[in-house]
Protein backbone atom coordinates (compact mmCIF):
# COMPACT_ATOMS: atom_id res chain seq x y z
CA UNK A 1 0.00 0.00 0.00
CA UNK A 2 1.02 3.40 -0.67
CA UNK A 3 2.42 5.81 2.33
CA UNK A 4 -0.58 7.61 3.70
CA UNK A 5 0.27 7.74 7.61
CA UNK A 6 3.58 9.75 8.51
CA UNK A 7 2.72 11.27 11.41
CA UNK A 8 -0.24 11.75 14.14
CA UNK A 9 1.09 15.19 14.97
CA UNK A 10 -1.62 17.99 13.21
CA UNK A 11 -1.69 21.67 13.90
CA UNK A 12 -5.12 21.88 15.94
CA UNK A 13 -7.94 19.52 17.50
CA UNK A 14 -9.56 19.85 13.90
CA UNK A 15 -7.32 18.52 11.81
CA UNK A 16 -6.61 15.87 14.37
CA UNK A 17 -10.49 14.81 14.07
CA UNK A 18 -10.05 14.53 10.12
CA UNK A 19 -6.98 12.59 11.00
CA UNK A 20 -9.72 10.24 12.82
CA UNK A 21 -11.82 10.01 10.15
CA UNK A 22 -8.71 9.12 7.73
CA UNK A 23 -7.70 6.14 10.08
CA UNK A 24 -11.19 4.89 10.27
CA UNK A 25 -11.42 4.83 6.81
CA UNK A 26 -8.02 2.78 6.18
CA UNK A 27 -9.09 0.49 8.89
CA UNK A 28 -12.35 -0.13 6.44
CA UNK A 29 -9.98 0.08 3.44
CA UNK A 30 -7.79 -2.70 4.31
CA UNK A 31 -10.25 -4.61 5.19
CA UNK A 32 -11.84 -4.31 2.27
CA UNK A 33 -9.35 -3.09 -0.15
CA UNK A 34 -11.98 -2.99 -3.41
CA UNK A 35 -13.26 0.90 -3.85
CA UNK A 36 -16.09 -0.57 -6.04
CA UNK A 37 -17.51 -2.69 -3.27
CA UNK A 38 -16.82 0.17 -1.03
CA UNK A 39 -18.82 2.85 -3.06
CA UNK A 40 -21.83 -0.25 -3.85
CA UNK A 41 -21.87 -0.47 0.35
CA UNK A 42 -22.21 3.50 1.26
CA UNK A 43 -25.74 3.87 0.85
CA UNK A 44 -26.40 1.10 3.41
CA UNK A 45 -24.52 2.42 6.06
CA UNK A 46 -25.16 6.08 4.91
CA UNK A 47 -28.55 6.25 5.46
CA UNK A 48 -28.54 4.21 8.58
CA UNK A 49 -28.68 5.52 12.32
CA UNK A 50 -27.34 2.69 13.56
CA UNK A 51 -24.23 2.40 11.08
CA UNK A 52 -23.80 6.41 10.93
CA UNK A 53 -23.51 5.90 14.83
CA UNK A 54 -20.94 3.29 14.49
CA UNK A 55 -19.09 5.54 12.50
CA UNK A 56 -18.85 7.59 14.77
CA UNK A 57 -17.66 5.60 17.42
CA UNK A 58 -14.71 4.24 15.53
CA UNK A 59 -13.67 7.85 14.87
CA UNK A 60 -14.07 8.54 18.31
CA UNK A 61 -11.50 5.77 19.06
CA UNK A 62 -9.30 7.16 16.89
CA UNK A 63 -9.76 10.77 17.90
CA UNK A 64 -8.39 9.96 21.25
CA UNK A 65 -5.21 8.10 20.07
CA UNK A 66 -4.97 11.19 17.90
CA UNK A 67 -5.72 14.15 21.20
CA UNK A 68 -3.22 11.61 23.22
CA UNK A 69 -0.28 11.86 20.18
CA UNK A 70 -0.91 15.97 20.48
CA UNK A 71 -1.25 16.48 24.01
CA UNK A 72 -4.53 17.34 23.22
CA UNK A 73 -3.06 20.84 21.75
CA UNK A 74 -3.20 21.64 25.30
CA UNK A 75 -2.01 25.31 24.74
CA UNK A 76 -5.13 26.08 22.31
CA UNK A 77 -7.87 27.93 24.35
CA UNK A 78 -11.05 28.49 21.81
CA UNK B 1 -15.69 22.30 5.97
CA UNK B 2 -15.97 25.26 8.13
CA UNK B 3 -13.93 25.21 11.45
CA UNK B 4 -15.75 23.98 14.36
CA UNK B 5 -13.15 22.83 16.41
CA UNK B 6 -10.12 25.04 17.92
CA UNK B 7 -9.63 23.60 21.67
CA UNK B 8 -10.56 20.69 23.57
CA UNK B 9 -10.22 22.94 26.54
CA UNK B 10 -13.50 24.13 28.41
CA UNK B 11 -14.40 26.06 31.46
CA UNK B 12 -16.57 23.59 33.56
CA UNK B 13 -17.00 19.88 33.26
CA UNK B 14 -20.16 19.95 32.03
CA UNK B 15 -19.43 22.22 29.22
CA UNK B 16 -16.60 19.63 28.15
CA UNK B 17 -19.46 17.07 28.06
CA UNK B 18 -21.53 18.93 25.53
CA UNK B 19 -18.48 19.19 23.55
CA UNK B 20 -18.21 15.67 23.85
CA UNK B 21 -22.19 15.47 21.97
CA UNK B 22 -20.71 18.33 19.34
CA UNK B 23 -17.47 15.88 18.39
CA UNK B 24 -19.99 12.49 18.36
CA UNK B 25 -22.75 14.56 16.03
CA UNK B 26 -19.79 15.61 13.50
CA UNK B 27 -18.68 12.44 13.64
CA UNK B 28 -21.77 11.32 12.23
CA UNK B 29 -22.11 14.15 9.90
CA UNK B 30 -18.56 13.74 8.21
CA UNK B 31 -19.81 10.44 7.16
CA UNK B 32 -23.40 11.64 6.19
CA UNK B 33 -23.05 15.42 5.42
CA UNK B 34 -26.06 15.73 3.70
CA UNK B 35 -28.50 17.16 6.77
CA UNK B 36 -31.69 16.54 5.08
CA UNK B 37 -30.94 12.74 5.27
CA UNK B 38 -29.66 13.09 8.70
CA UNK B 39 -33.06 15.07 9.64
CA UNK B 40 -35.33 12.22 8.04
CA UNK B 41 -32.76 9.38 10.10
CA UNK B 42 -33.52 11.19 13.59
CA UNK B 43 -36.54 9.23 14.56
CA UNK B 44 -35.16 6.16 14.25
CA UNK B 45 -32.40 6.46 16.77
CA UNK B 46 -34.18 8.94 18.69
CA UNK B 47 -37.15 6.24 19.73
CA UNK B 48 -34.97 3.20 19.88
CA UNK B 49 -33.62 2.59 23.84
CA UNK B 50 -30.69 0.60 22.03
CA UNK B 51 -29.68 3.36 19.10
CA UNK B 52 -29.92 5.83 22.48
CA UNK B 53 -27.37 3.71 24.52
CA UNK B 54 -25.11 3.57 21.02
CA UNK B 55 -25.42 7.16 21.05
CA UNK B 56 -23.99 7.74 24.68
CA UNK B 57 -21.73 5.31 23.93
CA UNK B 58 -20.21 7.75 21.47
CA UNK B 59 -20.51 10.41 24.16
CA UNK B 60 -18.75 8.79 26.37
CA UNK B 61 -15.86 7.56 24.42
CA UNK B 62 -15.45 11.47 23.38
CA UNK B 63 -16.06 13.13 26.99
CA UNK B 64 -13.18 10.76 28.11
CA UNK B 65 -11.18 12.84 25.24
CA UNK B 66 -12.24 16.12 26.66
CA UNK B 67 -12.00 15.17 30.33
CA UNK B 68 -8.19 14.09 29.51
CA UNK B 69 -7.66 17.30 27.62
CA UNK B 70 -8.59 19.01 30.72
CA UNK B 71 -6.86 17.28 33.47
CA UNK B 72 -10.28 16.35 34.59
CA UNK B 73 -11.39 20.02 35.48
CA UNK B 74 -8.96 18.60 39.26
CA UNK B 75 -9.31 21.69 41.02
CA UNK B 76 -13.17 21.99 40.67
CA UNK B 77 -15.09 20.24 43.85
CA UNK B 78 -18.97 20.01 42.84
CA UNK C 1 -29.98 22.88 29.75
CA UNK C 2 -29.94 23.05 33.64
CA UNK C 3 -26.43 22.99 35.23
CA UNK C 4 -25.82 19.50 36.07
CA UNK C 5 -22.07 18.66 36.00
CA UNK C 6 -19.67 20.77 38.22
CA UNK C 7 -17.36 18.17 39.06
CA UNK C 8 -15.76 14.58 38.71
CA UNK C 9 -14.75 14.91 41.83
CA UNK C 10 -16.39 12.35 44.51
CA UNK C 11 -16.09 11.18 47.67
CA UNK C 12 -15.68 7.16 47.50
CA UNK C 13 -15.36 5.20 44.01
CA UNK C 14 -19.25 4.17 44.75
CA UNK C 15 -20.27 7.74 44.26
CA UNK C 16 -17.97 7.78 41.50
CA UNK C 17 -19.94 5.09 39.83
CA UNK C 18 -23.03 6.57 40.32
CA UNK C 19 -21.78 9.71 38.58
CA UNK C 20 -20.76 7.57 35.64
CA UNK C 21 -24.89 6.84 35.77
CA UNK C 22 -25.21 9.85 35.63
CA UNK C 23 -23.67 10.62 33.21
CA UNK C 24 -24.66 7.98 30.82
CA UNK C 25 -28.08 8.54 31.27
CA UNK C 26 -27.35 12.18 30.21
CA UNK C 27 -25.92 11.48 27.22
CA UNK C 28 -29.06 9.65 26.47
CA UNK C 29 -31.33 12.56 27.44
CA UNK C 30 -28.81 15.01 25.10
CA UNK C 31 -29.63 12.73 22.53
CA UNK C 32 -33.91 12.45 23.40
CA UNK C 33 -34.60 15.32 25.67
CA UNK C 34 -38.32 14.17 25.49
CA UNK C 35 -38.91 12.63 29.22
CA UNK C 36 -42.20 10.85 27.91
CA UNK C 37 -40.69 9.19 24.82
CA UNK C 38 -37.79 7.79 27.83
CA UNK C 39 -40.52 7.02 29.75
CA UNK C 40 -41.98 4.74 26.98
CA UNK C 41 -38.60 3.19 25.65
CA UNK C 42 -37.86 1.80 29.36
CA UNK C 43 -39.62 -1.55 29.03
CA UNK C 44 -37.82 -2.13 25.67
CA UNK C 45 -34.15 -2.04 27.28
CA UNK C 46 -34.90 -2.72 30.73
CA UNK C 47 -36.10 -6.31 29.86
CA UNK C 48 -33.59 -6.93 27.26
CA UNK C 49 -30.28 -8.44 28.53
CA UNK C 50 -28.32 -7.57 25.87
CA UNK C 51 -29.89 -3.90 26.03
CA UNK C 52 -28.96 -3.85 29.99
CA UNK C 53 -25.04 -5.28 29.22
CA UNK C 54 -24.72 -2.29 26.88
CA UNK C 55 -25.98 -0.04 29.24
CA UNK C 56 -23.70 -1.49 31.77
CA UNK C 57 -20.80 -1.03 29.08
CA UNK C 58 -21.56 2.77 28.87
CA UNK C 59 -21.60 3.15 32.83
CA UNK C 60 -18.36 1.24 32.76
CA UNK C 61 -16.69 3.68 29.58
CA UNK C 62 -17.69 6.68 31.71
CA UNK C 63 -16.86 5.07 35.08
CA UNK C 64 -13.10 5.31 33.83
CA UNK C 65 -12.67 8.94 33.29
CA UNK C 66 -14.63 9.39 37.15
CA UNK C 67 -12.44 6.98 38.44
CA UNK C 68 -9.06 8.78 36.01
CA UNK C 69 -10.36 11.69 37.66
CA UNK C 70 -10.47 11.14 41.04
CA UNK C 71 -7.12 9.23 40.84
CA UNK C 72 -8.49 5.91 41.39
CA UNK C 73 -9.14 7.26 44.94
CA UNK C 74 -6.25 5.45 45.74
CA UNK C 75 -5.83 6.49 49.27
CA UNK C 76 -8.90 4.34 49.99
CA UNK C 77 -8.39 0.53 50.75
CA UNK C 78 -11.55 -1.04 51.29
CA UNK D 1 -28.59 1.66 47.35
CA UNK D 2 -26.21 -0.20 50.00
CA UNK D 3 -22.65 0.47 49.99
CA UNK D 4 -20.93 -2.06 47.86
CA UNK D 5 -17.51 0.11 46.37
CA UNK D 6 -15.47 1.27 48.82
CA UNK D 7 -12.08 1.06 46.94
CA UNK D 8 -10.73 -0.45 43.79
CA UNK D 9 -7.55 -1.65 45.52
CA UNK D 10 -7.11 -5.47 45.36
CA UNK D 11 -4.20 -7.56 46.60
CA UNK D 12 -4.09 -9.82 42.96
CA UNK D 13 -5.05 -9.58 40.02
CA UNK D 14 -7.55 -12.28 39.90
CA UNK D 15 -9.16 -10.37 42.50
CA UNK D 16 -9.24 -7.12 40.94
CA UNK D 17 -11.08 -9.17 37.85
CA UNK D 18 -13.75 -10.14 40.21
CA UNK D 19 -14.11 -6.88 41.14
CA UNK D 20 -14.23 -6.21 37.46
CA UNK D 21 -17.12 -7.88 37.39
CA UNK D 22 -19.03 -7.00 39.93
CA UNK D 23 -18.96 -3.46 38.71
CA UNK D 24 -20.37 -5.05 35.26
CA UNK D 25 -23.28 -6.31 37.37
CA UNK D 26 -23.86 -3.36 39.25
CA UNK D 27 -23.92 -1.44 36.00
CA UNK D 28 -26.78 -4.02 34.97
CA UNK D 29 -28.36 -3.72 38.08
CA UNK D 30 -28.68 0.21 38.48
CA UNK D 31 -30.29 -0.11 35.52
CA UNK D 32 -33.13 -2.68 36.15
CA UNK D 33 -32.69 -3.42 39.96
CA UNK D 34 -35.63 -6.06 40.46
CA UNK D 35 -33.79 -8.73 40.51
CA UNK D 36 -36.67 -10.92 39.58
CA UNK D 37 -36.73 -9.54 36.22
CA UNK D 38 -32.94 -10.07 36.25
CA UNK D 39 -33.27 -13.45 37.04
CA UNK D 40 -35.69 -14.12 34.34
CA UNK D 41 -33.53 -12.60 31.81
CA UNK D 42 -30.54 -15.01 32.35
CA UNK D 43 -31.13 -17.72 29.87
CA UNK D 44 -31.21 -15.39 27.11
CA UNK D 45 -27.69 -14.31 27.58
CA UNK D 46 -25.77 -17.47 29.60
CA UNK D 47 -27.08 -19.19 26.75
CA UNK D 48 -25.86 -16.34 23.52
CA UNK D 49 -22.70 -16.48 22.30
CA UNK D 50 -22.61 -13.20 21.29
CA UNK D 51 -24.33 -11.75 24.74
CA UNK D 52 -21.87 -13.51 26.76
CA UNK D 53 -19.23 -12.07 24.59
CA UNK D 54 -20.99 -8.39 25.19
CA UNK D 55 -20.75 -9.10 28.74
CA UNK D 56 -17.19 -10.40 28.62
CA UNK D 57 -16.27 -6.71 26.82
CA UNK D 58 -18.36 -4.76 30.02
CA UNK D 59 -15.68 -6.87 31.94
CA UNK D 60 -12.71 -5.90 30.49
CA UNK D 61 -13.25 -2.15 30.19
CA UNK D 62 -14.21 -2.43 34.26
CA UNK D 63 -10.81 -4.61 34.54
CA UNK D 64 -9.06 -1.74 32.75
CA UNK D 65 -10.35 1.00 35.91
CA UNK D 66 -8.92 -1.38 37.96
CA UNK D 67 -5.71 -2.60 36.75
CA UNK D 68 -5.00 1.36 36.68
CA UNK D 69 -5.85 1.64 40.18
CA UNK D 70 -3.66 -1.29 41.47
CA UNK D 71 -0.99 0.18 39.57
CA UNK D 72 -1.07 -3.21 37.06
CA UNK D 73 -0.37 -4.94 41.00
CA UNK D 74 3.44 -4.53 38.65
CA UNK D 75 5.03 -5.86 41.51
CA UNK D 76 3.60 -9.31 41.00
CA UNK D 77 5.66 -11.94 38.83
CA UNK D 78 3.52 -15.21 38.26
CA UNK E 1 -12.80 -20.91 41.66
CA UNK E 2 -9.62 -21.54 40.97
CA UNK E 3 -6.25 -19.72 41.05
CA UNK E 4 -5.88 -18.70 37.65
CA UNK E 5 -4.24 -14.63 37.41
CA UNK E 6 -1.31 -13.95 39.72
CA UNK E 7 0.50 -11.36 37.46
CA UNK E 8 -0.16 -9.15 33.87
CA UNK E 9 3.72 -9.40 33.86
CA UNK E 10 5.26 -11.21 30.60
CA UNK E 11 7.75 -11.83 29.37
CA UNK E 12 6.92 -11.40 26.12
CA UNK E 13 3.98 -9.18 23.90
CA UNK E 14 2.96 -12.44 22.37
CA UNK E 15 2.67 -14.00 26.07
CA UNK E 16 0.84 -10.93 26.51
CA UNK E 17 -1.83 -11.14 23.48
CA UNK E 18 -2.30 -14.80 24.86
CA UNK E 19 -3.16 -13.61 28.70
CA UNK E 20 -5.67 -10.99 26.97
CA UNK E 21 -7.08 -14.05 24.82
CA UNK E 22 -7.45 -15.76 28.30
CA UNK E 23 -8.97 -12.95 30.15
CA UNK E 24 -11.81 -12.38 27.53
CA UNK E 25 -12.20 -16.51 27.75
CA UNK E 26 -12.34 -16.27 31.60
CA UNK E 27 -14.76 -13.27 31.29
CA UNK E 28 -17.04 -15.31 29.14
CA UNK E 29 -16.65 -18.28 31.79
CA UNK E 30 -17.11 -16.40 35.07
CA UNK E 31 -21.06 -15.51 33.21
CA UNK E 32 -21.61 -18.92 32.17
CA UNK E 33 -19.36 -21.57 34.31
CA UNK E 34 -21.57 -24.31 32.59
CA UNK E 35 -18.42 -25.68 30.19
CA UNK E 36 -20.99 -27.69 28.10
CA UNK E 37 -22.85 -25.10 27.74
CA UNK E 38 -20.30 -23.38 26.25
CA UNK E 39 -19.08 -25.88 24.03
CA UNK E 40 -22.65 -26.62 22.70
CA UNK E 41 -22.44 -22.18 22.21
CA UNK E 42 -18.97 -22.54 20.08
CA UNK E 43 -19.97 -23.17 16.38
CA UNK E 44 -22.78 -20.33 16.96
CA UNK E 45 -19.72 -17.62 17.07
CA UNK E 46 -16.59 -19.61 15.57
CA UNK E 47 -18.29 -19.50 11.96
CA UNK E 48 -19.87 -16.27 12.37
CA UNK E 49 -17.83 -13.18 10.89
CA UNK E 50 -19.03 -10.52 13.23
CA UNK E 51 -19.10 -13.05 16.34
CA UNK E 52 -15.66 -13.71 15.76
CA UNK E 53 -14.80 -10.25 15.27
CA UNK E 54 -16.46 -9.39 18.17
CA UNK E 55 -14.27 -11.61 19.94
CA UNK E 56 -11.06 -10.25 18.52
CA UNK E 57 -12.82 -6.63 19.77
CA UNK E 58 -12.73 -7.97 23.60
CA UNK E 59 -9.31 -9.33 23.37
CA UNK E 60 -7.97 -5.39 21.88
CA UNK E 61 -9.21 -4.59 24.81
CA UNK E 62 -7.82 -7.24 27.32
CA UNK E 63 -4.34 -6.44 25.46
CA UNK E 64 -4.27 -3.00 26.11
CA UNK E 65 -4.84 -3.47 29.88
CA UNK E 66 -1.63 -5.88 29.63
CA UNK E 67 0.15 -4.27 27.49
CA UNK E 68 0.10 -0.96 30.03
CA UNK E 69 0.83 -3.79 32.95
CA UNK E 70 4.10 -4.39 30.61
CA UNK E 71 4.91 -1.06 30.15
CA UNK E 72 4.67 -2.00 26.51
CA UNK E 73 7.44 -4.01 26.39
CA UNK E 74 9.11 -0.93 24.99
CA UNK E 75 13.02 -2.41 26.03
CA UNK E 76 12.04 -5.14 23.00
CA UNK E 77 12.58 -3.76 19.45
CA UNK E 78 11.27 -6.80 16.80
CA UNK F 1 1.52 -20.97 17.66
CA UNK F 2 4.08 -20.04 16.11
CA UNK F 3 5.94 -16.84 17.08
CA UNK F 4 4.57 -13.55 15.75
CA UNK F 5 4.97 -10.73 17.75
CA UNK F 6 8.47 -10.00 19.35
CA UNK F 7 7.53 -6.12 19.82
CA UNK F 8 5.00 -3.22 19.53
CA UNK F 9 7.54 -0.89 18.27
CA UNK F 10 7.46 0.37 14.83
CA UNK F 11 9.34 2.37 12.99
CA UNK F 12 6.94 4.60 11.38
CA UNK F 13 2.93 4.95 12.10
CA UNK F 14 1.78 3.53 9.37
CA UNK F 15 3.79 0.26 9.93
CA UNK F 16 2.21 0.67 13.74
CA UNK F 17 -1.40 1.14 11.91
CA UNK F 18 -0.69 -2.02 9.98
CA UNK F 19 0.26 -4.11 13.44
CA UNK F 20 -2.71 -2.97 14.58
CA UNK F 21 -4.61 -5.15 11.87
CA UNK F 22 -2.44 -7.73 12.52
CA UNK F 23 -3.27 -7.63 15.97
CA UNK F 24 -6.65 -7.56 15.05
CA UNK F 25 -6.77 -10.35 12.74
CA UNK F 26 -4.83 -12.62 14.70
CA UNK F 27 -7.66 -12.11 17.41
CA UNK F 28 -10.14 -13.56 14.96
CA UNK F 29 -7.12 -16.40 13.99
CA UNK F 30 -6.74 -17.81 17.93
CA UNK F 31 -10.57 -18.09 18.56
CA UNK F 32 -10.83 -19.61 15.05
CA UNK F 33 -7.78 -21.26 13.91
CA UNK F 34 -9.19 -22.83 10.71
CA UNK F 35 -7.95 -20.34 7.56
CA UNK F 36 -10.75 -22.97 5.45
CA UNK F 37 -13.50 -21.80 7.77
CA UNK F 38 -12.06 -17.94 7.76
CA UNK F 39 -11.63 -17.95 4.20
CA UNK F 40 -15.26 -18.65 3.77
CA UNK F 41 -16.26 -16.16 6.20
CA UNK F 42 -14.73 -13.42 4.29
CA UNK F 43 -17.74 -12.72 1.39
CA UNK F 44 -19.72 -12.30 4.93
CA UNK F 45 -18.50 -9.60 6.39
CA UNK F 46 -16.09 -7.87 3.55
CA UNK F 47 -19.30 -7.06 1.25
CA UNK F 48 -21.30 -5.58 4.90
CA UNK F 49 -21.15 -2.03 5.89
CA UNK F 50 -21.53 -2.84 9.80
CA UNK F 51 -19.03 -5.37 9.44
CA UNK F 52 -16.37 -3.83 8.19
CA UNK F 53 -17.10 -0.62 11.11
CA UNK F 54 -17.03 -3.65 13.45
CA UNK F 55 -13.39 -4.42 11.92
CA UNK F 56 -12.11 -0.69 11.78
CA UNK F 57 -13.35 -0.50 15.10
CA UNK F 58 -10.85 -3.35 16.73
CA UNK F 59 -8.16 -2.07 14.46
CA UNK F 60 -8.86 1.42 16.03
CA UNK F 61 -8.46 -0.06 19.52
CA UNK F 62 -5.26 -2.33 18.65
CA UNK F 63 -3.76 1.10 17.40
CA UNK F 64 -4.42 2.70 20.38
CA UNK F 65 -1.95 0.34 21.85
CA UNK F 66 0.42 0.37 19.15
CA UNK F 67 0.76 4.00 19.49
CA UNK F 68 0.90 4.15 23.01
CA UNK F 69 3.58 1.94 22.74
CA UNK F 70 5.30 3.89 20.32
CA UNK F 71 5.11 7.39 22.37
CA UNK F 72 3.20 8.31 19.37
CA UNK F 73 6.07 8.61 16.91
CA UNK F 74 5.97 12.26 18.92
CA UNK F 75 9.51 13.10 17.21
CA UNK F 76 7.88 12.72 13.42
CA UNK F 77 6.04 15.61 12.16
CA UNK F 78 4.38 14.71 8.48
Amino acid sequence: MDTWLTSLITDTPQQGFELAITLSRRGVKYTQPDTEVLHKLRPEYANSADSLTAASQVIAINFQTVAAANDYWKGKKG
